[in-house]
């Protein structure tokens, strides 16, 4: 099949292997896969990040860089066929989305971050049958593809679980930062203020739900909260994953302030611990989303309650993803391009 | 009067100008002081202690380390006169304590991190009279005098807030540590699983009530807290404060997981966020203690409520201060050295 690899640190087309199910697998075409931020920092960082997932024993991100990986975890797909201990309640042409993972024996394997299961990137992939959802009818592939970065949004959200006398600072309106926004006014929270460089990304924001959008080069993402949200308490949300972000952000946070970590940081960060000691700082780090998020996630983007639209910005063949790649490492141009391996072409 | 002086990064013996209390100041004969960890910090660091409070606008670490400072801020003392302005409820010769700071017209100034305050390391010192507690006629000056640093662990307990399901591992028994484990113990919170690398600190940690003690070097704390704690969550006290354990301890860490940052650490530290990001961490990052918390510690204190004699292993008298630095500086011998301005001679 066609796919594009990451081999060698760099993204290419080429015809791979087709996979084939094993027990408690489904073949399934893909019918869109977004590019995800944490997908351009592993083309830069994969050492790392497969360094520190073996160090911690940490399935998700363990791959051989020496070898090929197909990336992609943002998918929606199509059913094509089934393999050997399947109970098949779901039928060949149905559409698909499920949680980037795969079971192989007693253990499971990520999906997209991993030698033996290509992800989205490639016209097919393996999932497992048990995490399989039915996308509704109503909802288009392409914004199906949306639910596992909403999903991680909503679970930033709900560890969050910011209280009446707070209100969220979002700092960075990239492809989290916006998702982010998105699940924080779908449950009306507000006043949302929300800081980017890219005069894009600001629009984008405001479009998705932020009530004030600053450039950080100007005014000062926390002193704007306090004119919008009067007394409440500044709960900051880092969705730009960059070193050096949490330093900053640490000096910028309020005394007894909150920083929830959304963006993922791949490369080795530096820390001054009094700036946190002297706040009195407390930071969570968050990852992914259960089962349950993923899937109200999947029916909320059905019901209407997120505008796919304000997302997506582009769409790729597997020829493609190697510009669109450098595209989005320039901020202003682009939110969320879209893989359709099915497509012929380069960025539509 | 005779001081111990921080001087170019030295502790010297000298002669400097007696304080005198300005309104609403108190003048005190230091009876008993503790060398705090972070006055060997800041002995080392102070440049970047006072830099980055600065930066962050914190008074606390405020000074100017061109001039001389006389560190100590955990101290008892005896009530010599007072400054206009006071309303002298307590009389001439009552005990003494009180949190680390003193009024300046309408703004507060710290004593002991301070060029313009001197703190116990010198005999005598100015204090804020709203602050002044008394300290019970049954408690003696030494036991008083740790009121400070146990209220520190104290504020450190009350904060975590350890739910049912959750126990700690108090990692390093220096005085923070230790004084954890106390307040811990106070709460009669168990199982309390301990890890030092020092035997004698081992010790103490089992005297204070630790229910399991480690070497770390030839048992993981994490693993020792899985045996004796069952199907209860870890809570990690850091109470090192070296840069590195904070990486270290995220890397020990169950997903999940708290991390209560205790210990001061004043240099830069380094972290590979894909750790706690991966595990979903959160970390909580603590600082001194409210007026309550002090004053409810002292009264413990006198109540018997903790072992000051656990604590206690030396004293000094001026000249002898800075002997006490390099000796405190290798953990083997020491727990908490008592400067008693008073005394003449050496370590006893």
């Amino acid at each position: 099949m066609r796919a594009a690899v990451m081999r060698q640190g760099r993204i290419v087309a080429d015809d791979i292997a087709d996979p084939v199910p094993g027990p408690g697998q489904v073949l399934v075409k893909t019918l869109a896969c977004g590019i995800c931020g944490s997908d351009l920092h592993a083309l830069k960082h994969g050492e790392q990040m497969a360094r520190v997932s073996r160090e911690i024993d940490a399935w998700a991100f363990v791959m051989d860089l020496s070898r090929d990986v197909v990336m992609g975890h943002e998918f929606c797909a199509e059913i094509l066929d089934f393999g050997p201990n399947t109970e098949r309640k779901l039928k060949r042409g149905d559409r698909v989305c499920s949680m980037p993972m795969v079971p192989v024996g007693d253990r499971i394997a990520g999906v997209g971050y991993s030698n033996e299961f290509p992800g989205g990137y490639g016209e097919r992939m393996l999932l497992g049958e048990p995490w399989l959802l039915r996308v509704p009818d109503s909802l288009p592939p392409e914004a199906a593809a949306l639910t596992e970065p909403l999903a991680v949004a909503e679970h930033a959200v709900a560890k969050a679980g910011l209280g009446n006398g707070e209100a969220p600072v979002v700092i960075g309106c990239g492809p989290v930062g916006l998702a982010v926004i998105a699940a924080l006014k779908r449950r009306r929270i507000e006043p949302i203020v929300a800081s980017d460089f890219s005069p894009i990304r600001r629009a984008q924001a405001a479009k998705i739900g932020a009530h004030a959008v600053v450039d950080p080069r100007s005014e000062s993402p926390i002193e704007r909260f306090a004119k919008e949200a009067g007394a409440k308490q500044a709960v900051l949300f880092e969705c730009v994953g960059v070193p050096g972000m949490l330093a900053q952000l640490m000096k910028q946070a309020p005394r007894g302030g909150r920083i929830l970590v959304v963006g993922v940081c791949l490369e080795e960060d530096r820390i001054q611990p009094l700036v946190p000691i002297s706040k009195e700082l407390n930071l969570q780090f968050v990852l992914a989303y259960s089962a349950e998020e993923f899937a109200a996630t999947l029916h909320a983007l059905a019901d209407g309650e997120f505008d796919a639209s304000a997302f997506l910005t582009g769409r790729v063949g597997v020829d493609g993803v190697a510009a669109a790649f450098e595209t989005l490492a320039k901020p202003d141009q682009h939110v969320k391009i879209l893989v359709e391996p099915w497509r012929s072409g380069g960025l539509a």
